[in-house]
């Protein structure tokens, strides 16, 4: 089951059937800013639940998909998660040893959204990933059962910017967490540690891996982050980005797709850049 | 004005006045969660409403205060933000290279609460530091501005393992972010930047401070954050902690007092610790 939140008037829940969208907001608990898919699994409604059948029906082309998860508790993230991320940034050390960082849940956005380079003057990169979101309160959950915890996945970009701040703040911009394009459930995923992903910038081929090659793979990660954090019914979990990392620039369009989750794409807009030095608190910059 | 969140039946709303506690729940919108305060922020509610005139009175040391925002939307919060304290952590930047860092909303506990040690074998330290919570939503707001968007101060303790893992992970751990006892508005707090804050473990002074210290102020710290990302009301800022931070045991208890906002007082437990090595995902040990 793919489900979808879209704008149709108000904000929908839908259930993606091949080219068509039918809503089931109706069936979701009343919900406020996170929106109706955050409200179903917080009150742990059964996803199996929202049938389509016999409802009405329009083509998906013809509706607005926002984030699944416009407003999620944490997005906890993993750091280096592949060898050959790690290799292209000359890290000593990967999520065995450096844990999750978090993302603020005020950086989201959806698919079709624009992603604002906040710097003219430092560099911005995309990071194509597996997101697992989870679907109830996790806490020291045993790697062989994490998966049971995961409600679906989804496309997220870890947008960056290079600079010596906190992994919180590189990746904490607003418009930094594009996800989506829907919650795919992990029946018709399957095995999340045998996914294709790949990741285009402006129609040039930036990253192409497996999820089988993650450090962490899903399960892991998840038993991991638990140990450390309740996990909540909402709460995205970012699995980290192979190889191909790279800058963007105004007007580049993002493409990632997963195999089986689905396909997102966002835009890039540089026209609120300003140079690094003119951000609150910089020091001043001295004439060499 | 201070207002508290206790329990008394249900969680209620409440406002100090004296060595009283006078339940304003009422005044509060429908909430959930996150609590009446949260609910008061979100909907924009004026705390000058919420007056306690001719209404019933309970002692304060009758109730069982929680935290003020159980969980906050974001943890926003400065890594270095005192010389002194950059000095004993031999750090080489501040907040102004290293920006701001998250800490999970699912490690807060209240006044009272205990703090829960995750390992036998790494030191988890106590820092103590003024914290702001933001009142309505901040987006690129300048310095001069920034303190118009605090709905006011509490005490907040930046508990935090010493380990090679990033920020987010060693200083996220559940109950790792005690705050309160309460939220105390800024006309009864006057300057943030000349306030007293003073720490004790076991009795023994830690930390002895002044605000007036802080590298990036209150002002300056809420001005960078929203160049960064969007502060939501209930946001919580912590400002970064003096010198004097130190390992913590099981059976300790931690105070932490700053002028004119409120004295915080926690226990510490190492009841549920285990091995670092234990932790999922670990590196199998080789033997030296």
């Amino acid at each position: 089951m793919r489900l979808c939140v879209y704008r149709d008037g108000g904000t929908r829940l839908g259930v993606v059937d091949g080219g068509d969208v039918v809503d089931v907001t109706d069936l979701a608990p009343a919900f406020g800013v996170p929106g109706p898919l955050h409200a179903v699994l917080e009150h742990g409604i059964d996803l199996a639940r929202l049938r389509p059948d016999g409802r009405p029906r329009r083509p998906l082309a013809d509706v607005e998909l926002l984030a699944p998860l416009p407003r999620p508790g944490k997005i906890v993230a993993a750091p280096v998660n592949y060898r050959d991320h790690q290799a292209e940034m000359d890290a000593p050390l990967t999520v065995a040893e450096l844990g999750v960082f978090l993302k603020a849940p005020s950086s989201v956005i959806g698919p079709g959204g624009t992603v604002t380079l906040p710097y003219t003057d430092l560099r911005t990169d995309q990071e194509a990933e597996l997101a697992a979101v989870i679907g109830r309160t996790a806490r020291d959950v045993p790697e062989a059962e994490a998966l049971s915890y995961v409600a679906g996945y989804t496309c997220l970009l870890d947008i960056t910017v290079r600079s010596t701040e906190d992994r919180s703040t590189r990746k904490s911009f607003d418009t930094f967490t594009p996800i989506g394009p829907w919650l795919t459930t992990p029946d018709e995923v399957g095995d999340p540690g045998g996914l294709d992903l790949r990741c285009w910038v402006g129609g040039t081929p930036r990253q192409s891996a497996t999820t089988a090659d993650l450090i962490f793979g899903v399960a892991r990660l998840i038993a991991y982050a638990s140990s450390v954090m309740t996990l909540w019914p909402g709460d995205v979990i970012a699995t980290g980005t192979p190889a191909g990392v790279g800058p963007i620039h105004d007007g580049d369009r993002i493409v990632m797709e997963i195999e089986r989750v689905g396909r997102l794409e966002v835009g890039v807009s540089g026209a609120g850049a300003r140079p690094y030095a003119t951000r609150p608190g910089a020091r001043a910059v001295v004439a060499s």
